[in-house]
């Protein structure tokens, strides 16, 4: 089956933002053994539009539209879809209360203009948003399939894994088994030199790494007739992974970091605290993101000025005379005070210089210290990170984390008993 | 004139990688005049990407090509251009020169395949890369006009700027005068309303509003023959889109919220501090990821228990108990917790229940309270947010930062001495 994908709105044609959506789309299409050759864009222009929809339909089996289900009057998405397939746009009960019930909740006034958005092509499969108020749909003809789904990525994506996939999975003689193997601290270059035999034998399953935001995550697809076959499929050439990287392999469950660190903390019963300089609250917002995240993270600190690290955290005028803010004797206090003042069993500081300001030679900006402190250990990393301030902070948060994961699972190995671990 | 965008690799179809060099080149084109009705990605497939071609060639003036001009097999731009054309691919002896000069400097032995990338079609102008070994080129016939762009955007940014921009502007009679106008706190559709004749004379200068995590930012555009006439142009629109919706614009040269708090803040020379629970740390962290926010930012607190509501900002027992963690009272106490125990001006606190556990009835998931706290006021602002616990958390630190905003602004506008504002 091949698939195209057609995103409308005047905005991505502005330049205002980047066709995310169709990165998302392609990659679980994927997933489905779904073929995609062609992206389009094309703005909230009725006869472009229609013209660029007709020529999908004519070269590919399914044609999946994101954007301009919107209220607005240049929302024009399911009225290009009907007139092409010569149906009529009626009002969609269930919509029409939900977009009601959604507007009484929040408490805003309900215009005309937002029950447009429960106008639906008559005989498709409306697909319900969770996640906003433009439903959207599907519908199917001899002309071909169009999936029409909203354009922010929040309500888009749910929409489509909760609804696409099972409707192209429906009819599927075999099913795609996924794992995401995802690994910190190797870069995506290395990683593929020390999985090349994996990855060049491509057959099934398939191997694929790729790299975003500091995490190298390895697809490993699986064709099998059912989960039981995958899992048996794949789960040789994840081993295979694990025992090269060794622990850089955090998650083959697609968790990200905090959700491993935080699933890890829970596990065993364990509380964290954080003080902060350089990445002023990510560390702590990066745990609080996970839901549950109160069982494992009761307080945080960001001392951002010097006066706030004495204060808040005891680090001493001397050490930072003598050494700086930014440095391994610093970093160590901050943990240390963290750890004194909270109830945690392992507190973890952020020191360093994000840049853009603020280097030297000897103190580069993506120089960072993370300390760590336990009832049992004390001890500081130091990093250098490239990249502008966004990715150093990233960086940073990730390392963070990576620190107490990788610490947790070489004491956890060793004594399982809480009062031994930290 | 008419462009549009054909980006080629198939690593774009298989969801590798979005395709921001069509929204970086997009907005470039759009700033000196030039229409783009269409972008499309086709992968690494001669005959696709010839019709593809073809097609953008008969409805655009000038088609802008990324991707495909490596020195491996599927590269296949240049190829399939020349072709079309009706051209042969030669040798060009300064860019021969100049892989052979880099391979040298590098250290690495030179490949067949390589020299491939210095073929040019007949007749076309070179467009040098200086951040890799790529050249570009642009070829002009009765056929129409192509340029031909590397696909590492680290390469293709400035060829386009260096090359692209000035070619484009050799003969331009207009040009393009943008203002962002960004609103938080009135919804798309109702803000559209507002705006509406404004809008719906999309002559000149036109007004395109669109919104994107909670904030809308209206586009008011000019066609014009000098900086100095768009700015007249735009002026009048941009003053009634003022004052249509009062406080609720933020910005009018497309800075974010924080960019805007900070900057004010630093003007008057006030330092703020954050008592945060349901947000975890993400409101001081977007403080702290505007540069130079050190000036206005020294501390916060993430108190995310009761217990260190209590021992960090003494917050009463009594309160917790009566009211609740997320209650008008907690806000309020968390405030002035914040404000006493650091050297700020303002102290804002957060606490609310993200989600997606619990809610209750009373106090469903997405009520937040915002507490204020200065020398001369305080004041708590509840509010009742949809969306999943990452929108929820979003909007209590714009509606935090706005709070800010508006509070300083109705202030200064009264009294401009620091000390009485405060």
């Amino acid at each position: 089956m091949v698939a195209e994908i057609l995103a409308v709105g005047t905005e991505l044609l502005m330049g205002q933002i980047a066709n995310t959506n169709a990165q998302y789309i392609t990659a679980r299409l994927q997933e489905v053994g779904v073929d995609v050759y062609f992206h389009s864009v094309v703005g909230d222009n009725p006869k472009r539009l229609k013209a660029s929809l007709s020529q999908a339909l004519s070269r590919s089996d399914i044609v999946i539209m994101t954007g301009g289900l919107g209220p607005t009057k240049d929302d024009l998405t399911k009225e290009t879809v009907a007139e092409l397939f010569g149906k009529k746009l009626v009002p969609h009960q269930e919509s029409v209360d939900s977009i009601r019930n959604f507007f009484a909740r929040v408490g805003r006034e309900i215009t005309l203009n937002n029950l447009k958005q429960a106008d639906m092509p008559e005989d498709c499969i409306v697909l319900k948003n969770n996640n906003g108020t433009a439903p959207g749909c599907l519908l199917s003809s001899p002309l071909g399939t169009v999936v029409m789904l909203p354009g922010p990525p929040s309500e888009m994506k749910p929409m489509f894994d909760e609804n696409v996939i099972p409707w192209l999975l429906k009819d599927a003689r075999n099913k795609i088994y996924s794992k995401y193997v995802k690994v910190f601290g190797i870069g995506e270059s290395k990683l593929e030199d020390m999985l090349l035999d994996l990855i060049e034998a491509q057959t099934n399953p398939t191997v694929a790494p790729y790299v975003k935001d500091g995490v190298v995550t390895i697809r490993v697809t699986a064709n099998c007739a059912t989960d039981a076959e995958g899992q048996q499929l794949v789960k040789p050439i994840i081993d295979q992974i694990i025992a090269r990287t060794h622990d850089a392999v955090f998650s083959i469950e697609d968790e990200s970091m905090a959700e491993v660190v935080v699933k890890q903390l829970k596990k065993h019963k364990l509380k964290i605290s954080f003080a902060e300089s350089c990445t002023g609250g990510l560390l702590a917002s990066s745990v609080v993101d996970i839901p549950g995240a109160s069982d494992v993270f009761e307080r945080g600190y960001i001392t951002y000025s010097n006066q706030a690290k004495i204060e808040e955290l005891g680090v001493t005028t001397d050490a930072l005379e003598d050494f700086g803010a930014v440095s391994e004797q610093v970093a160590l206090q901050m943990a240390n005070g963290a750890f004194a003042k909270s109830n945690a069993d392992i507190a973890v500081s952020v020191t360093g210089i994000a840049g853009p300001d603020g280097g030297t030679p000897e103190k580069p900006v993506g120089l960072v210290y993370i300390g760590f402190k336990t009832k049992k250990a004390e001890w500081v990393v130091r990093l250098n990170f490239w990249g502008n301030r966004q990715r150093i902070q990233h960086m940073a948060v990730l390392s963070a984390l990576d620190g107490v994961r990788t610490y947790l699972k070489k004491e956890l190995m060793e004594i399982i008993d809480k009062q031994n671990i930290l």
